[in-house]
């Protein structure tokens, strides 16, 4: 019987490593957001990039204690893509994977491009065994419980198996930030039936069906639709990575559409004009609530340490709580759980599982 | 120079054939749908069912002058899906795509089961000539003006090659059913760049992008995101089926949240509770907006007749806006616009076009 109760808590309060010069406000929003997730979070951070640019922004503050600067003297653009972590080996954000590689932090927090810290994030960092790719994991605005999809874009093309793993990931994830014992997992498709949907959805949902084959059991509830994605009727649902942002997407962009028409609405009515400030406050609530940018960060999971994705219009609130996620998620161990849920490796191989 | 003007419209009232036995409601509602749509369209309805059903539901009107009934024996259940199609050489929606290949109806319309409607109509009509597979055509609800969604759910695995015909359907549509001279095409995948997507996404640009081999030319404008499904930047939209709709249930599934959060929060606050009567009204417009229910019916394009699919749940309403689409695509030759457009053949066949 495969042990699911949760691994003990770090006892250490975790360190974060902070890309400090990615993000669209520059390092001055990523500063000031790391420097209150220390206080609120009760964590140490270390901010890599230009100590040039970095210190004066700590203010008074001496560096040293729960925040300090560790050098990096390239950093990647907003636009850069896939390419450019090949060829910036000094990026803030390699440097701070390279933190997690050396023991220096348990978790990485960016608010750059989300392909090139993807890129560099499974450049600069090892798969845990067997997995076969990293997977992007994203809370959905659901209430009162939220819900996580994997994968949020990291693969566009994934095989079935790896959408196997990214099951096991969202499993972890639940269970470490949500702390949902044994989280339902859904697969996004097309009709209910387990025949419905396209070549790779069927063979997923096979996969998913099929005894584990190493992995820990996982509690496939079937086959959800779009409809269902803020529905909660699921933990975690999985998909691959292009249709998961094309929904991630969707739903912000109906969002948007929602409260354009309310407001359009509610301008034209005079009976609704008493209430019209409290609407406006509503609205933006509503849109805030289902646009990704605000979702508070996207983890990517699988690698020996998590790297969490703040957005990259993040300003300080952002940031600090991209690092409150990144805290929980190291707090509770999440790549040590993510490891034993993969078990000894998916691709044939007879890995002895390390005690 | 391709002659890109409107083929003249048809002087004859077209006749559609009216699935009498689909929809979750029974022939009560289509039959009241199909005598409404007569009336207001100015069209001819044959019903293909059962005589003994749907002759009583006539009421005092003769059958015969602008609505007859043809007979069909069987019916397809609306849980039955595309196996049923071969088994069922009689049922009413087998019977009305029989009635297009007679020459003797222009259109169908159904609220059977979108899978079983679909195959149906692939095995008892023909493809027009170069045609890989026929297309679902949505309406998506963004305003002032409409964009289209193409394909909706038909095929869940295309070729890129079949991304490409869809766009030639899809403008086909837009051209007949908005009055769009030269529409916009859009490719829905992730970020905007060319490179972005998955490998089907990025092959189906490259063929969007190409010079039109046969086809007539495309006013390609580059890839949208999930948040511009309803921004109204374009006014085709292409996708597989499956992604098509995954997004098509996000959209509904967001506008059932949005209105859902709304009304919680108007519950809650006293200013509200001033305009709650109206707000009601607008949030149950708004659900309904965004319900892929309400949209009217998806239209399947490309065979040798159109068949519009009123949605299962469809009310006599639905039927009746159903049978408008379909004489209006009628009205407008879309069958001789698709084939135009499709041009001779791309199948690498050296087809002379028929004159």
């Amino acid at each position: 019987v495969p042990d699911n109760s949760p691994p003990p808590a770090s006892p250490r309060p975790p360190t974060i490593a902070v890309d400090g010069m990615g993000g669209d406000h520059g390092p001055a929003q990523v500063v000031a957001g790391a420097i209150a997730a220390a206080a609120e979070h009760g964590i140490s951070v270390v901010l890599t990039g230009r100590p040039s640019q970095l210190r004066p922004l700590l203010g008074t503050r001496t560096p040293g204690g729960d925040i300090r600067v560790v050098p990096a003297d390239d950093s990647l653009g907003m636009d850069e893509g896939a390419l450019a972590s090949w060829r910036r080996p000094r990026s803030s954000v390699a440097v701070a994977c390279q933190l997690i590689r050396r023991g220096q932090a348990a978790a990485v927090v960016s608010a750059g491009s989300t392909a090139g810290i993807v890129a560099t994030a499974r450049l600069r960092l090892r798969s845990l065994p067997g997995l076969m790719r990293p997977g992007l994991a994203v809370v959905l605005p659901t209430g009162p419980k939220p819900t996580l999809l994997v994968d949020a874009g990291a693969i566009a093309d994934p095989k079935p198996e790896m959408m196997l793993q990214f099951a096991q990931l969202g499993v972890a994830y639940a269970q470490v930030a949500f702390g949902v014992e044994d989280p339902r997992v859904g697969l996004l498709t097309i009709g209910t039936e387990p025949v419905k949907g396209n070549r790779l959805t069927r063979r997923a949902h096979e996969l998913l069906t099929a005894p584990p084959h190493g992995g820990l059991p996982i509690r496939f509830t079937g086959n959800i639709e779009g409809s269902d994605l803020l529905s909660g009727k699921v933990d975690v649902i999985v998909t691959d990575g292009f249709t998961g942002n094309v929904a991630l997407k969707t739903i912000e962009g109906a969002g948007a559409f929602a409260t354009e028409q309310m407001r359009a609405a509610f301008q034209g009515s005079r009976a609704a004009r008493f209430g019209a400030l409290f609407q406006r406050r509503a609205l933006s609530e509503l849109a805030g609530r289902m646009d990704a940018e605000t979702y508070g960060g996207a983890a990517l999971l699988g690698l020996e340490g998590t790297v969490v994705i703040a957005h990259g219009a993040s300003t300080a609130k952002g940031i600090t709580s991209a690092c409150g996620l990144a805290a929980d998620l190291a707090r509770g161990r999440i790549t040590e759980r993510v490891r034993e849920r993969l078990g000894p490796g998916h691709r044939g191989g007879h890995f002895l599982r390390r005690p």
